[in-house]
């Protein structure tokens, strides 16, 4: 079974793909033909919308979905008008906020994925350049880390880390564990002052072997011997160390992140 | 005004918090304490967030703002006999699609964002890798590039890659125009074979001088007279080359991307 599916904005179109995505993720045996049409801010980028909207329904002989988050009535009701069922954020839930709020609404548009507070959008930049200055142990200087992932090499730490400055401009570091930490079982002298907003990243040594294979094949790098004892290694060490340590061999960025930020108590707005 | 919102769900959150942000925005005078509570996929766990919500309507003496993407039923329920207003995106939704779709939902937790597709999930790590490796001129071999942004340092060219790399899974790489670039107001002869996938940024000269003063004060590279230089230098180098270009003076990260993945005609999923 197919279907087409479109994801409108006056914006990015951001908060109607992500709700899509949700849904559809319940329907497993649907497959669905994904379209992005953002910035619809007038009538006449609505009208066009409409018109690849009914052709799709044309096509598939069945109406498309359509995840529309356009925050202006007038554009909005264009979109409403066409051949598909219409999945209307704004509309459904914008009355419910108001008389739980007791205002009205503002009617602003694409304000969802804009530079909503120009500080607070800095402290994101400063959190991803952050990120790459101290991404795989280049400085070790950790004095304005929110936190520091520790692995060993390929566990997943610097997307994660890049994930985390740019979604909740948290300053994450990462650590590569060496040879010689593995061998002393112990964190290195420079992470010790910060053990409280350390957490450990692992991974299982044959999906890890199968990763670096991918770097550096046939080396001992990769070779599943070297990487079941960096990974009991790594994982002895962050134990005897107390530190929180996370699988990644089936989580997503979004999920590591999400429970390494709610283990360290950062409670951070999200971008 | 204060209001206290929280974000639930049994996996990341990412989606309610996403959805109730764009909502948000839309009441710009009311101030909002925020709470996210992922990964809430029993019933004790869906009892202690009631706790806490009804901690804060005896606090606020105003009942909070729940946005709750729970899927399963049973422990959604427990969510939404709390003492907040409930926007639940599941139960409203997930009915419409069924009937739109003609089958029934399967109601498995945490699907949004969790690893879906693992080929694909690896698409997502190699693209950030690719950025890594094709940030800031690093390397300039770019035949596997998907996309390459071009300006003067510091114009917003690596954020915009990383995020990117990490929601679209797109190879993009990035080329800090040089002094010589610029003087011979023509793009190095490395990148012209590829010019059909180069998208320019620019930005506003002060704006420009006030981010680079932040990281080399009293600098000539943070000067206005420099910054009004290479300035107007890379807009009309872009503008000879035939490069679309983007301003990212008032542009979010998600916004700049948005706008060059669509001008390039890369259509593709979001994570």
């Amino acid at each position: 079974m197919h279907r087409t599916v479109f994801f409108i904005s006056d914006g990015t179109a951001i908060t109607s793909e992500t709700v899509g995505h949700s849904l559809l993720t319940q329907f497993p045996d649907v497959r669905f033909s994904q379209v992005r049409i953002p910035f619809v801010s007038d009538p006449g980028k609505a009208q066009e919308a409409v018109r690849r909207i009914n052709e799709a329904a044309e096509k598939d002989s069945a109406p498309p979905i359509v995840f529309n988050s356009i925050v202006d009535e007038e554009i909005g009701s264009i979109i409403m008008a066409s051949d598909a069922v219409t999945i209307d954020l704004f509309g459904t839930f914008l009355g419910t906020l108001e008389r739980a709020l007791g205002v009205k609404r503002e009617s602003k548009v694409g304000r969802a994925h804009g530079v909503a507070n120009p500080r607070r959008y800095e402290e994101r930049i400063d959190a991803t350049n952050y990120a790459l200055n101290h991404d795989d142990g280049v400085s070790t200087s950790y004095l304005n880390a929110d936190l520091i992932l520790v692995g060993v090499s390929r566990s997943g730490k610097t997307p994660t880390c890049l994930y985390m400055a740019l979604h909740f401009g948290v300053k994450a570091a990462n650590y590569p564990l060496t040879q010689t930490d593995l061998e002393n079982q112990a964190l290195p002298s420079f992470l010790k002052p910060h053990r409280a907003k350390i957490a450990g990243l692992t991974i299982d040594a044959d999906r890890l072997s199968q990763i670096r294979e991918t770097r550096r094949p046939g080396s001992r790098y990769a070779s599943l011997k070297q990487c079941y004892w960096e990974v009991e290694s790594a994982e002895s060490l962050l134990r005897m160390a107390g530190v929180p340590t996370f699988h990644t061999t089936h989580s997503s960025i979004e999920e590591i992140a999400s429970r390494v930020l709610l283990q360290l108590g950062l409670q951070r707005e999200m971008f």
